[in-house]
């Protein structure tokens, strides 16, 4: 069961630096885009975070479209379809229909969520900083959602597992979880 | 044993989102930060990263004084340190000594090298964007280096096991591989 996050724990969702699916566009016309290129920038409210992006790619095109993106976070269960997004531009392709990700309606931007993802950060770009090879597209949450089975304020790595790009077609799973003690 | 990364791979150390220990000064005078909030910007040569800090931070004052930072990896066997380093400011004591990390010299850049790391990237601060609550620092890595039983062009997560930040005292540990076929 999905449920609002507070802004004020948002920026958890991506802190681990897990990979993403950016979603971009509106519910009749959306794309995907495997992502790991984000960083958190501001923690509190409003929560603000980055990504850097190649300038070509069709998600850039669509999020100048309407200034709003989704950052989707997927599980290992979805690793192939992760790959899979990851090797196809969306000029050329429904990533939705190709690899059976199901858009649900954002609660407040137009690019829509993926059910299949576990947490979903609603933003949108306030800032784009060119820096030649990439652009770097500053953006605060607007609206966040987890599912609480996994997600409570924090991930819980002993049941969810985020993906972890290490290059070609290898990813690292953050399955278990260390606490430090005071 | 420590061997050299060409730099068409060096982003490979940090793509996965791990925990970073962000080395800057010199030998004589150095800090140790524990961070996370950092993003490669670009594949290639010249490997380019960034880092979002906190202008106040003691970092970011003796970083600006000779432009040069080191990103060092820890592993999950530092995890006490990493978040120890973490939690009090280089102004008011020194971490190296404190937390038992081993300086050792870099091959091209001031900052001193983590021995106890397993992989490093010396960097050269190139551009500063300031976006007031954050300072966005760009740089260049002009040396990459990294243990080859755990890092060969990608970490081995059955080998090496890279911390992920969750919050508080919290860290989620990357030690499982998974590879789509094609």
């Amino acid at each position: 069961m999905k449920k609002e996050v507070p802004l004020s724990k948002a920026k958890w969702i991506i802190e681990p630096g897990c990979v993403l699916l950016v979603t971009s566009g509106s519910m009749e016309k959306a794309n995907v885009m495997t992502f790991s290129w984000q960083s958190p920038l501001h923690s509190g409210e409003p929560c603000i975070i980055m990504l850097a992006i190649n300038p070509n790619r069709y998600t850039y095109e669509l999020l100048k479209s309407n200034n709003q993106f989704v950052l989707n976070v997927p599980g290992e269960n979805l690793i192939e379809k992760v790959h899979g997004a990851g090797t196809v531009s969306g000029r050329k392709v429904d990533k939705f229909k190709k690899f059976g990700f199901t858009p649900v309606p954002a609660a407040k931007v137009d690019p829509p969520l993926i059910d299949e993802c576990s947490a979903h950060l609603e933003c949108n770009l306030t800032q784009v900083i060119d820096l030649d090879h990439h652009h770097l597209l500053i953006g605060n949450v607007v609206h966040a959602s987890a599912d609480e089975r996994f997600f409570n304020g924090c991930w819980d790595p002993e049941r969810f597992h985020t993906l972890h790009y290490l290059g070609d077609r290898r990813y690292g799973v953050m399955d278990r979880m260390l606490e430090v003690y005071p």
